[in-house]
């Protein structure tokens, strides 16, 4: 195949994918004509329509190599999602981020008010955890999903990257502090959409917990340098904010260049880990581009 | 015996049980050594040393009566006070209650921050769901104990009784419309303490889940007294808040003395539904009694 009738295969996978995940969100999100209407209401704004959905790709993907059924890789795509989503809502609010943008929509906070906010972050990821308890099979294997996502989740992954994020405001931080940092801030989920998707079939193999590993952390150095250097229309969220809140990145520790050279270096060693799954890892080989190569 | 004995009795097994669930929460909460350590400490600081602990004791009350084992007792009883511990902290943030008095100590956002705040809230809801599914044992039970704990916390139980309440402020509501908010509120997770208690040996008994349903809806009927009747210094937390705030309570709807009738009637038929179960219920009744009497 040509350079463009590759891309246009990844785009009309990646197009399957998202409409996919949308569908399953919008059954498992709760009516908007269900009380309470307005918590339900905002849950929906907050999480359908929007983003990329990078982690649903990466758990389709990952579950493509693992061979796993696809309505089960649905569950886990839709929950990983939901916890993306609840974080997101969370951020922006202004005792954190205080931001009014997102997914070129005005913030849950904004839309509707902190304390609805605040709740629908809370339901959200409650949500999360309830489809995977739901769905039926290997029930040994549907705890792991559980513990897998609670672990990238919680204080020692995402949440505890958001409060070492809070403390480093206005320091410079070394690469390893901010290796460190990312993660847990974003890496962690994004580990966590790939273990996923391979237990949706079965243990997941060693080799994808490093190509993990290393798209997680190429998906925040890349988010710095988007944060440095495209437009808020772009982005459809406030460009530019990391450094005018002082926060340290990959861009401030070790400029746009060089930052942008390492990203590169790890989606090289992304593909080098997924050598031995052959073609069969070729949507997770395209993600580790689209994640490094995307403009927005 | 005596009632004196009766009652010693009756305070000698809950202080042990108490003891027990705090030494509990102390394992499973992460060290505040451990980075990020302000998050940890913050996690610790609204956990631990706190309350009645009136979830985890109805958790070892229907173990008794189920016949579990002690150790799954201590992760359910730990997982839904973890659950109840992050509404506390979400609850008294200035985006909704706005309070800074918790258990007798300066609220989380208070001794920290704002943002603090929101991330402990977040992180110890995530910390619930993951003791549960890191437990030995059976997966399927462990399994449906996540299933339950979700439903009772999400936006058809507590934080759907949030809305509901925060949608309220200001209005009169019927007594149906009352015990609709209140049974998602307050009720969902005390029900949800019983059921995990049974769910640790086997699958909940029909009675039980009757007298979780009369027991959690007690319990906020009492409430309601209580913030009417009794001091701040009593209660260890603001006193009188509803009033002030133009929230809807039983108090407000059918006046204390009707509100405590309708506490007694609950207690009442709430004995009822433990007939079957002779003596090994002792412990829920008595627990049932506390709920109702109890004067903070």
């Amino acid at each position: 195949m040509a350079t463009t009738a590759i891309e246009a295969d990844f785009a009309a996978w990646m197009g399957a994918i998202q409409a996919r995940v949308e569908e399953a969100l919008k059954r498992c999100l709760p009516s908007a004509q269900l009380a309470p209407a307005r918590l339900h209401e905002a849950m929906r704004y907050a999480t359908l329509e929007g983003g990329k959905r990078v982690r649903p790709l990466l758990v389709f993907a990952a579950g493509e190599v693992a061979g796993a059924e696809a309505g089960r890789l649905e569950v886990a795509a839709a929950a990983v999602e939901l916890i993306h989503a609840y974080s997101l809502v969370h951020d922006d609010m202004p005792c954190m981020d205080d931001d009014v943008l997102r997914r070129g929509k005005p913030t849950v906070h904004v839309e509707f008010d902190g304390a609805t906010a605040l709740l629908v972050g809370d339901a959200l990821q409650t949500l999360a955890f309830q489809i995977i308890s739901e769905q039926s099979g290997d029930a040994t294997r549907a705890l792991e999903m559980v513990r897998t996502l609670a672990l990238a989740a919680g204080s020692r992954g995402m949440a505890g990257g958001q409060a070492i994020d809070l403390e480093s405001t206005g320091k410079t931080l070394s690469q390893a502090e901010l290796e460190f940092m990312h993660v847990r801030k974003t890496g962690a989920l994004i580990s966590a959409a790939v273990k996923l998707g391979a237990l949706c079939a079965g243990p997941c193999p060693a080799a994808l917990e490093q190509y993990a590993h290393r798209v997680g952390l190429a998906f925040q150095v890349v988010d710095d340098v988007l944060d440095a250097e495209a437009s808020t229309a772009t982005l459809g969220k406030t460009a530019g904010k990391d450094s005018k809140q002082g926060k340290p990145t990959y861009v401030s520790a070790m400029g746009a260049a060089r930052a942008r050279g390492f990203a590169e270096e790890l989606r090289r060693s992304a593909h080098a880990a997924l050598e031995g799954f052959g073609d069969r890892a070729v949507r997770l080989k395209q993600l580790a581009d689209f994640i490094v190569l995307r403009k927005f």
